[in-house]
């Protein structure tokens, strides 16, 4: 691409952003520039869609609603959840705070039934090394769509909890369709993306289905926040799309876990009552949607506290704190052991799910976890590994020959909380992106996100059945990277949204 | 309001104005920090919504299409503007250039018969400074709304040309509503504004009226549009809108006069046609719809040349340049001398605009211009008089006490550029105010502007006859300032979008 070319839609993705905050905020401490008001900023963005193969597109969202299905049960199945959680509780800190809410609810007993559940199941594609034709850096636009035809599907992480980039997927999809329309650019067949409508849709059903302790109280949606979060572009169209509900539903920010103590309280019949500052009589919460609490730093005392009010009261948690834990990656390894998917699926559906999966060990006594010891203590084996704590996120993640060295500086005992997992091997395709940091072009790494929407219900006799009321396939993320960069985090400035141009 | 107070809706308003596009670009030489893209900034706005006497809002309302129709008729009316504009264009070199590209037209002859207007009427109270109640400062709440409803709705501009504000109005009055059903202030009574949607739909309905010369060829709206103009979100979702109808509707953006000339011809029926530098087939222009060429500085020999194109075409233009000299300050000064009105206008008509005016003087060798002579040499005299050129927006305006050393710097023959206007003296109200410069509490007056969208024929036999297709009020625009601020430029950061609290 020229650079003339660049600068024309360069100043087409900086107006349509800016006009449909597609934007991040600007920490005060990073600008000199006074102001009473935030400033923002464009987040990244590809200049051009990145090329990305139908088929797998398609097999993405096909399986969405099976991996929905899958962590449901997952989620209920606390007998199952407590023979893998239990062991990693004692040498992970976060866990075992997470796990003893959660005990504490059970033991106190449930209130609400119903569950909220927003998923993303994230993918790359994958070739194996041998095979990966690093040839795509040439200008050979068909040995570049050859591999990416020829890569499999394979699940990097499935997120539970505070899944993000709805919303800045949505606009960024809408915006290069509107570009190719105009002709800015010349590319083709951009899938439409209802992430934001998914996610208002659900909270909304969610919110309906919510039985209000006392029928004369007016009932709002809670969204936890973290404080000074810069990605409020992500968050706020859910409250304000929900405002455009008939009749309008109104959604609160809390700031976990500050606001949350300071503002919320239980009723007699456990019901959460939210009191903002500027009313006389609180609300009554319907659904507490997380988008904070993911941090291990946010459990302090308070922070347990506060998660364990959210947990106990009868408002519909969006997700559960047993959903919360299904989302590590401990679960995530052992449902790649043989016959674990079946305990949760039937066959068909498990052998839909089992080839994305990559190879995963424990790091435990196990004959899984000698494997992988014995992987992770030679460097030339480890190369084509990646350890991964039980964090959300792909932030903490040690790679390759790094592993042997830092598994050293972890007591034994303390190994158990990492899994190994084969690095996935993605085919390059050629992209053209602009983030605060840098615009690059060049060889990239893309990043599928299928969103899942669901509402379910336990059964009150606590019997295994779970009624799921409402299993849906909730939109899509797209995010494209340099292929030299580790991190896709768009926050940072690595990752940048984007739109497949799917061939 | 106090401190916790006003942070709480602050926060609110940024992360509103954020996520809706309420912002200004930044201009890179104003900012310390490296980014491949714009940064933008939340546009002034009223923290709460100002109070406004719901009669005079109704009453600025409901004589919007007698002002229409008055300036249609004007804009149509070339053997009486000649006798306004000639004898000014012979002191104003703007005004000659226009006026001489509107001579070029007429003598060629003109193609297209149909024209297009975007109008805005602009307001403000007044009371007799004998009975302003200055105690409105005062925190008796009773006393300034007496002042505000007892107050008169006195005319400071008609604009005909380029009218902006309309998209920020839209969304801050949503902005405004959407605060108060949450609960963040207690403002009542807040009026819709469908100024966005009044834009779209008139733009909508000119390209549709337009028959293009060659019916293979697409067609689409041109905004012309001023170079590194930071306001691109009052233009920008226009564009985006026109995109969602149905058809869509592309709308192109050429700066005024470099790329109107580069990318811009006439075809062999004079067709404007618009040439994309990554098309290969030109399109063919329906509607230009200015949005730059109102800044004497733009009409160099280029400048002169694009406008002359672009009236010549036949596209329809929204404006023509003789609705453009209709708004010129001193045909809004012509327009109150007695007997004129009816010109334009049946009496009763006539008889509602009328007290909307202020008393203005030309400044010539006429008896009114005499008086005017008398006012503005005189200091005492003309510290209730505010002396304007011919030119757009309020920026350039001489006020009180500073005409009499001003006029004597001008030479004798030109000071027909001028007209002297009776000072508008609105009463006080109170309002909190955060603008890029700025929070401020205290003493405000606010600004109405009323929109118009109008489409007519004029009839091609060059009778008197007009036809007028469509007739419509297009939302309002309210800005409020600092009562000690002059001017009310939101660009600049002394006015702020507002949403009136109606009583």
């Amino acid at each position: 691409m020229d650079e003339d070319h660049a600068e024309r839609i360069l100043a087409e993705l900086e107006d349509y952003q800016i006009s449909h905050g597609s934007l991040l905020k600007i920490p005060r401490s990073l600008v000199d520039f006074e102001s009473p008001v935030a400033l923002a900023r464009p987040v990244g963005v590809s200049i051009v869609p990145t090329i990305f193969p139908q088929p797998q597109f398609e097999q993405a969202q096909y399986i969405q609603r099976l991996f929905n299905e899958l962590y449901i049960n997952v989620a209920e199945d606390d007998i199952w959840l407590d023979t893998i959680i239990r062991p990693l509780a004692r040498v992970d800190e976060f866990v075992a705070k997470l796990w003893s809410i959660w005990e504490r609810v059970r033991d106190e007993g449930e209130i609400q039934h119903l569950r909220c559940g927003i998923f993303r199941s994230d993918y790359m594609l994958h070739c194996e090394p041998s095979t990966l034709g690093r040839e795509a850096t040439s200008d050979n636009d068909n040995d570049l769509r050859k591999g990416l035809i020829d890569s499999r599907l394979k699940q990097v992480e499935f997120n539970t909890y505070s899944c993000a980039g709805g919303t800045h997927a949505t606009i960024v999809s809408n915006m290069h369709r509107y570009l190719a329309r105009k002709g800015i650019h010349g590319a083709t067949n951009l899938p439409m993306n209802n992430a934001l409508r998914s996610i208002t849709e659900l909270l909304e059903e969610a919110h309906k289905a919510y039985l209000p302790t006392d029928r004369t109280r007016q009932t709002v949606i809670l969204m936890t926040v973290q404080a000074n979060n810069v990605n409020i572009c992500d968050e706020r169209p859910i409250e304000y799309a929900l405002s455009e509900c008939d009749p309008p539903i109104l959604l609160y920010r809390v700031e976990f876990s500050d606001e949350v103590l300071r503002n919320c309280s239980l009723g007699p019949n456990h019901e959460l009552l939210f009191q903002p500052p500027t009313r006389i009589q609180p609300f009554e919460v319907s659904v507490v949607y997380q988008r904070a609490g993911y941090d291990p730093q946010e459990y302090d005392e308070q922070g347990v506290e506060a998660r364990f009010m959210l947990e106990r009261s009868c408002a519909i948690k969006c997700p559960t704190i047993l959903s919360h834990v299904a989302g590590l990656k401990k679960v995530q390894q052992e449902l790649t052991r043989p016959g674990t998917l079946e305990r949760f699926l039937n066959p068909e559906s498990a052998a839909m799910l089992r080839p994305t999966f990559m190879p995963q060990y424990p790091i435990d006594q196990s004959e899984d976890g000698g494997k992988a010891l014995q992987i992770s203590s030679d460097r030339e084996a480890a190369e084509n590994y990646v350890l991964k704590p039980s964090l959300e996120g792909g932030g903490h993640n040690i790679f390759g020959q790094d592993i042997p060295d830092f598994l050293e500086t972890i007591p034994s005992q303390e190994k158990n909380r990492y899994i190994l997992m084969e690095k996935i091997h993605p085919p390059y395709s050629r992209g053209v992106l602009v983030s605060p940091l840098m615009i690059s072009q060049g060889p990239v790494i893309s990043e599928l996100g299928i969103l899942g929407a669901c509402l379910w219900r336990r059964d009150e006799q606590r019997q295994e059945k779970v009624e799921i009321i409402k299993n849906s396939r909730g939109g899509w993320t797209f995010k494209t990277k340099p292929h030299e960069v580790e991190e896709m985090s768009v926050v940072k400035g690595y990752g940048c949204f984007d739109c497949p141009s799917l061939f």
